[in-house]
């Protein structure tokens, strides 16, 4: 079984090369669909789900509190639920033992038992900021200044998030087999070239 | 013309990498050659050369005085001029037309604009430590505590300088097109995976 990770800075391409390199390689692909899981599971909203998994409110509390079951909150509680059935789904998929592309979620370490193909998509301020804005929906505030913003914060909580949950650093050199710089590349193109290394990775003699 | 950059932590094979790429590609190799010829055209060992171009004592001093050339020592002036050559020389390779490989030296940043494939080599700690053992000279001491101390002060050091004279930072994803970790490689049979990486890069639309 091959599993290829993708973790990504916001507004790199990121998602949209591991939508491209499953169709591509004919490997499955998992991204919504964990939060979609979890949520019908536990008959929450997607959003309240997504929401909860990645705003650590727990994070504030001092460690030394996190003993004490009295200190901590309902919402803390669902959260920590949340998590370890995030973790489950994750191993499922794992389990199922099909190949397969997984975006974002710290899968990379939660799986790293299988020795997946771990990729780092990054990409130039400008060009991600280009990309957001081509992105955009109806009624976002498309200014320069505003996706910035967004995107810095974004993938500030991201980086935080890895570091908590994880205790290895976002977008680190060694925590990666590969780093992707997508800013002089169109995705569409750039598949193909992954696929080959992500091949020859799991071909290699050790 | 086509030009790689490699940039790469101690004992990450980046070196072997590039020796390997320009073989496989039929590339001019360019390292050590470009203190040999500064140093040849200045009458100075290798040696100074080296140390000269690696250890930035100017950068103790305040920037503010930079522009007192009385507050500059012998030896500031001295590495002032052994930077202006460097550049000159890494400058000269590009214009010569041929394409190459160059191994450090912040060759990524000064060549910018003949837009070079830029790449970063990295592997985890245990991997480089093993290598520099492997490699170490007699006499030299290959305790796992003197290996990874002398790892660390020689990355410290290219990191500074990087961020001396470029104003980039060091090892950071936007800042490569590509960042490869060896860790899980051997150098053989990765280097026709990256030659390949490269040649798209080069063949690409935009």
């Amino acid at each position: 079984m091959r599993i290829i990770t993708i973790s990504r800075e916001f507004g790199s391409g990121g998602r949209e090369l591991g939508k491209r390199l499953a169709e591509l390689l004919g490997y499955d692909y998992y991204d919504r669909e964990i939060i979609t899981a979890i949520a019908k599971k536990h008959d929450m909203s997607e959003n309240f789900v997504e929401n909860a998994l990645e705003n650590h409110w727990w994070q504030t509390v001092p460690l030394t509190y996190h003993h004490s079951f009295a200190m901590i909150s309902p919402m803390q509680e669902i959260q920590t639920t949340l998590l370890v059935e995030e973790k489950n789904v994750i191993e499922g998929i794992a389990k199922a033992g099909k190949d397969c592309i997984i975006v974002g979620r710290n899968a990379d370490v939660r799986l790293k038992d299988y020795e997946p193909f771990r990729i780092f998509v990054c990409a130039e301020m400008d060009a991600k900021i280009k990309r957001c804005i081509e992105r955009a929906n109806d009624g976002e505030d498309t200014s320069e200044k505003a996706i910035k913003k967004n995107i810095k914060s974004i993938d500030k909580n991201r980086a935080r998030n890895t570091e908590l949950i994880t205790g290895k650093k976002w977008g680190a050199p060694e925590s990666y087999d590969l780093i992707v710089n997508t800013t002089k590349w169109n995705i569409k193109e750039l598949t193909p070239v992954v696929a080959e290394y992500a091949n020859k990775f799991f071909e290699r003699s050790r």
